[in-house]
């Protein structure tokens, strides 16, 4: 979205959780990870921060450095509170979605963080009550404006939408109700930038 | 801190939870209000805003447009996640410093909201924990930079702050641990204008 949102492409590379080696020269293993000429970039922040400096003349993806300050702090919400609540309601589904080489390794790494995949998928109806609380603020938020930076989106809204567009793309769970704010904002946003967003692909079809 | 930031005093008037009637010319019963000559005002949110409006010369309470709509969203994770989340561990120490007719309105409202207050007591120690995972956006963000508005505290720090101050005047207890950057981000609020915050009153001395 951030890409995008500069009117900028980057072409996009199927990858494996297993295939750290593919990514080492990030110094790290985790995507996502940019690679801009000679230079590999990991962190979805930074790599906004990055495109931010280095194409200032297209459209700002911060409201100036006061924007920039409090659009950590959305950041750092969508990060340490959505996606955990998030998580908790999905992660049953993205076994099944994935190559056969991963899962093993995908389950075992998970299960050693959240316990069994299989008790969270039991409690599901509970974890998703859970994340209607805490997407609470950005309910309240998007009662009153159409994003969070205001009138159009910024990278604010694109650090808490990702968060739903994982979602999206690897689980079959509603997570919003339809008459929800929250609902209406998403849709939006799958609708910005020609429909980028809505166009990925989904692993349930 | 709104009125400190912009420079500006109030006098500040002792009120009585059931006193509404002497708060009734702001159509609604709860505080704070504010009055500015003919002008009747209620809701920390509504007041910033009008400051902001009718002093525009002094300084800002949000920066532009862009940083007053993200400072919405902090103020709402302020008042539907941290606000909740202090509440529980604090409102069991509030009757005791409360006016005599006050105290069975209080206690008679809150626990119809929250249950028995003596079982919020007993279980402090799980809703301190609870809260230091709600503060945790807060914790990620203050690492970085000493204010959510970046260098100088705005509305959005003083939306926080506030939440930890009404803990402060009125429990003797100490909700963040002296290494937390929430602390000492609240330290350097409590020093702000002149240490406006650290001079006020707290009910347990």
């Amino acid at each position: 979205m951030a890409l995008a949102h500069k009117g900028l492409h980057a072409e996009g590379l199927p990858w494996r959780f297993i295939e750290k080696s593919r990514i080492a020269a990030s110094g790290q293993e985790r995507v996502p990870v940019l690679v801009h000429g000679d230079t590999w970039l990991h962190d979805s922040w930074r790599i906004a921060r990055y495109l931010e400096d280095t194409f200032p003349d297209r459209p700002a993806l911060f409201a100036g450095p006061g924007g920039e300050a409090l659009a950590r702090f959305v950041n750092s919400w969508a990060d340490t509170a959505l996606a955990p609540a998030i998580t908790k309601v999905i992660i049953p589904d993205i076994p099944d979605g994935l190559h056969d080489g991963d899962r093993a390794y995908f389950v075992e790494s998970r299960e050693q963080r959240l316990g069994s995949l299989q008790a969270l998928r039991d409690d599901r109806v509970q974890h998703l009550d859970a994340l209607r609380k805490v997407i609470l603020p950005l309910r309240h938020t998007l009662r009153d404006q159409p994003y969070l930076a205001g009138d159009t989106p910024d990278y604010a809204d694109y650090a808490v939408f990702g968060m739903f567009m994982w979602a999206r793309c690897i689980s079959p769970v509603e997570l919003l109700q339809a008459d929800d704010p929250v609902h209406a904002w998403r849709e939006r946003l799958l609708d910005a930038h020609g429909g980028h967003a809505r166009a990925a692909r989904r692993a349930h079809g």
